[in-house]
């Protein structure tokens, strides 16, 4: 049987384009059944993590990457929203502060990964150092293959001691996202969401959508594999990432470690 | 004219065997002329320290490692004792913490290199999960070269974004060693720096001894290259690590930001 996560899985000279943003490859056709099911999912995860949190074998690293209202948030929310706090960490990274800036980028980010036992969610990470700042022009030409190296082998130093990664590309379509920015707009109690800057980065669509495929392309990894997730459909792209995670984590063979036999002799006067 | 650093480079196929650790190349053969020379060198390194706080466009990083007893506490003090502790940082890496060994083993020594215009000296390092933990084998052979490849990939990073890097090897000898512990064991006001692991740890000389060599001869990059420091003598080994820092660091070409004309106009009222 083919895998969920493999259907989602980046492939080689991935073009952003060709993938139907709209698409619902889980989808049972019935929109409250799908909620339902990443609800059963989010739930799973959380029993999951319980395992993991007690078994200090494994680390899990979550990284969700896209253009802004793709829905970073409200992934959170909806996969991890029933996992204990004690075990998981959601770390979102903004502009960098002025310390963060005099040290090399991916010091910040190192900082935050997951120990034993837990799950970091990174909501925008050291992605955006080959994102933004490429397409702003704040790094030269020459330093994005570098950056793409750097980040491979951080990666890879990663998942050779301990650490799964799961980094997830939230795809949007142009239009969705006018919708999305005009909604923000329209509606009052969306507006703490909503930043004019966005507006400005919107110009920039193409030459995001160039930055991301090729950073996807260069960094997609055994070790740390892309999944391309249509993004459109909030309940699709919830229930898509939660199936892709319960299914992988599953995989993991998570178990509470053994019993202690002399605890069990141990009598409470 | 050959310069002081390249004397003292780690060559390709190094056997520290062959390396003399009485050898005195840069000595006035007479002590007290050397010492007051490190303390001229010293000096200098306090004033290029203040060009690189000023001027915030470098980082450097001092790596020192050594064998027990080859004198990384004395060098902190002999070399950099007339540094601002405003912009240079010593920082002791000890047996991991708990939290420390949950993560990966770059994560603590990552926290602590250094920002723009900011010196950092190790003493001990992430060199010490190549060498102590191969040692007593608590690393599989296999990690061995997957740690050397995550140690250049790491150390390149840091290169490419900025910091300069020396390496400093304390070389001693056996028969140094046991003299320098005896003298510990003989002198009360010495038993503070006594460790009795320290005997445990010399009937590993030989293994240690290897360890080094090849960790030494996989991690001496271009960006990030080894000094073999002969270290009998404490005073050639100050003399030494200042002289190869003051020349080098006099080569970055550091320098007080431009004045503002702008500041200059303004009257104090």
């Amino acid at each position: 049987m083919v895998s969920i996560a493999s259907k989602f899985l980046a492939k080689k000279n991935v073009v952003l384009s060709d993938i139907d943003a709209e698409e619902k490859l889980l989808s049972s056709k019935d929109k409250s059944v799908d909620k339902l099911r990443t609800l059963a999912l989010a739930e799973k995860l959380a029993a999951y993590q319980d395992l993991l949190y007690a078994q200090k074998k494994h680390k899990i690293l979550v990284i969700l990457q896209g253009m802004d209202t793709s829905g970073k948030d409200g992934t959170v929310r909806a996969v991890f929203g029933q996992i204990n706090p004690l075990g998981a960490r959601c770390y979102c990274f903004k502009a960098p502060t002025a310390i963060e800036s005099a040290h090399d980028y991916l010091w910040r980010v190192h900082q935050q990964v997951p120990a034993l036992g837990e799950i970091a969610i990174f909501n925008r990470s050291h992605y955006e150092d080959v994102l933004i700042t490429r397409v702003h022009q704040w790094i030269s030409a020459a330093e994005v293959p570098q950056r793409f190296a750097h980040i491979n082998a951080f990666e890879k130093m990663l998942a050779e001691t301990g650490t799964t990664i799961f980094k997830f590309f939230l795809h949007i379509s142009k239009s969705e996202q006018k919708e999305r920015l005009e909604e923000r707009i329209a509606d009052p109690n969306k507006h703490w969401k909503f930043d004019a800057n966005d507006l400005k980065e919107r110009e920039y669509w193409d030459d995001y959508q160039v930055a991301y495929q090729e950073a996807i392309e260069a960094t997609n990894t055994e070790y740390a594999p892309w999944f391309i997730i249509p993004a459109n459909s909030k309940t699709q792209r919830n229930l898509t990432i939660a199936s892709i995670l319960e299914e992988q984590i599953a995989l993991m063979g998570l178990a509470y470690p053994p019993g202690n036999p002399d605890i069990k002799k141990l009598v409470v006067k």
